[in-house]
């Protein structure tokens, strides 16, 4: 099987000859143009997450001059999601929830102000708003199910500091972009934050976004409700990101993860990562499906798709998750491996 | 029968039991900040647009204090739109292609900047890509059926400058949101920027877009032939503005139009007003079904909407269009009548 399952719980089943909608949420956060939190190379990190969904809306990205790069040399985990939105023909539609550089692609707005300053606690002002929004953009989207994936550099930095704000073993436990996992920089980062915000065991949920999270996460959280109470799957594609999502779901509406339609998918990079701990804090949330696709890059071409095997990457753009549909729904998935091969020149300009 | 049907040609059986989508594609005229061509108050004309979608999408208006209320006193034929919206719980989604004041719900992006200068025939740069951005935006939306609208003060003197441009006679055609009609004052401004932009029978339809259309113009064209490519049917929700929009789509696709699969949906009181000629213009761009959804609003409680009757506002945010698709799925347009006046002292605050 290339789909890794833990705690499926015939969610697969629910998933299957479905229609799905896939859509990107994207959000710069201020603290990543001054603290090292990102992987992603400081000189293009503003443009990163416009120019991912626009790879997957239209098959190149417009707000640079190729598709994301990472320092290893490897590809934006875009070019796995721009695969999968082409071989299974897939409708996408992208959300930002304040990305530093707006997408030349036809999308959705929702706060056009980055995520703010998560070491002096103050991420935003409007979490609660962000996440009625959402549910209210959730209830006007037609579809069966929805998969629905982050780019949002500086998020696993966002993702730790909610989870620990709701009281999670979190530490350590984040996955990274990069090779490297600076975790000592993000814990001290998000120490800091809660501090400042006063976030104590009284805090709401919507305290804790506004000190430390990012706005990726009201958004995601109120899509996944607004899809699920409709009895429609949700696939939360994503790793440790999409775990404070999760988290943030169950402090919303506790009941709703129990009608069991609402999983989280991802890549066999995050699940396999020994510097990250996903099925860690998803157990400590509940017991929620993780899917994980394989996708055989260990034999790739690219050196630069070889390198997510060693942990460069591993994740992003909703790559895992709609993966795990497309593979559910009879893709093979080294037939993503040969499309990026296929498209790597024509995309990376290499003539 | 509550539908005032021209050339039906069979549209009607089409459009039911079909899951739609609609949309209401909104732009600001920069002409319209200091020459009177449209009925919109002067000083809330840059807030009519959001705070016409917000009402359609959230049941309120969120830019003003009420939703737009014209110079006669009656209400927005958004009021029209939500009272459709909810009684057919129709999904929505509201484009902006240039508003000058951005809606505070969630919207898709095309284009953040107003239209220009129709006089200075600089009404755009950008209508082939705002073409290309919205036909593959109509890909990625999820539905049986389009009902595409719009808000736009100041639109029927781009219709007309399209019209003439591409060669209609549509001089004294147009209809108006107000009981006055400056026929010579909307001519006297388009006739200045096709002049200026040296708009001849060479000319492309984007040349004349660039010159004297709105930015809705091509976004709407985009959406309808990306459906229509599909074999889905479209409702060009609107009275001479969406002629316009048609006359566009015959020149960018001509065979799109034997399909019959895009029509016309309107009010009565366009299709009845004597001030404009909305089938003359029609019948210039070929065999299209002009559909007209009756309202009984002579017998209505609220002067504002009795007015309707008289010529204000007539139509406008696809409400027309959507009317025609309710009614043609069984609604009693008389229930859209009682709606507004249950809703109207909650809107207007007329506690």
């Amino acid at each position: 099987m290339d789909i890794i399952a833990i705690n499926e719980n015939g969610f697969l089943d629910k998933i299957k000859g479905k229609n799905p909608l896939f859509t990107c949420v994207i959000s710069s956060i201020e603290t990543t143009t001054y603290i090292p939190i990102s992987g992603v190379h400081r000189d293009v990190i503003k443009y990163t997450p416009a120019a991912d969904v626009e790879l997957v809306f239209c098959g190149k990205s417009l707000s640079l001059k190729t598709p994301p790069i990472d320092a290893t040399g490897s590809p934006s985990p875009a070019t796995i999601t721009r695969a999968c939105v082409e071989l299974k023909n897939i409708k996408n539609l992208h959300i930002d929830a304040g990305a530093f550089v707006k997408p030349k692609i036809p999308f959705i707005e929702v706060d056009e102000k980055p995520t703010g300053k998560i070491e002096e606690g103050k991420a935003m002002d409007n979490s609660k708003e962000l996440f009625e929004k959402a549910y209210l953009l959730g209830k006007n989207l037609n579809a069966d199910m929805l998969i629905v994936g982050e780019s949002v550099p500086g998020g696993t930095t966002t993702a730790l500091g909610v989870l620990i704000g709701l009281g999670y073993d979190a530490e350590g436990k984040v996955s990274s972009g990069s090779i490297e996992n600076p975790h000592e920089l993000k814990i001290k980062v998000v120490r800091e934050g809660l501090k400042k915000a006063k976030i104590n065991e009284n805090s709401s949920v919507f305290d804790v976004l506004n000190a430390v999270g990012d706005k990726m996460m009201p958004v995601a959280a109120g899509l996944a409700i607004s899809f699920a109470e409709e009895n429609k799957a949700v696939i939360l594609a994503g790793g440790t990101q999409m775990s404070a999502v999760l988290a943030v779901i169950k402090e919303i509406d506790k009941d709703i993860l129990n009608k069991n339609l609402i999983a989280i998918g991802t890549t066999e990079f995050v699940l396999n990562d020994k510097k990250g701990d996903l099925k860690g804090i998803i157990e400590q949330i509940g017991d929620i499906p993780i899917l994980a696709s394989k996708f055989y890059f260990e034999d790739a071409k690219i050196e630069g798709l070889r390198n997510y095997c060693k942990g460069s990457v591993k994740e992003g753009v909703g790559a895992g998750g709609i993966a795990v549909y497309c593979i559910a729904n009879n893709l093979n998935p080294i037939k993503i491996r040969e499309f990026i091969e296929n498209k790597f020149d024509e995309w990376y300009k290499k003539p």
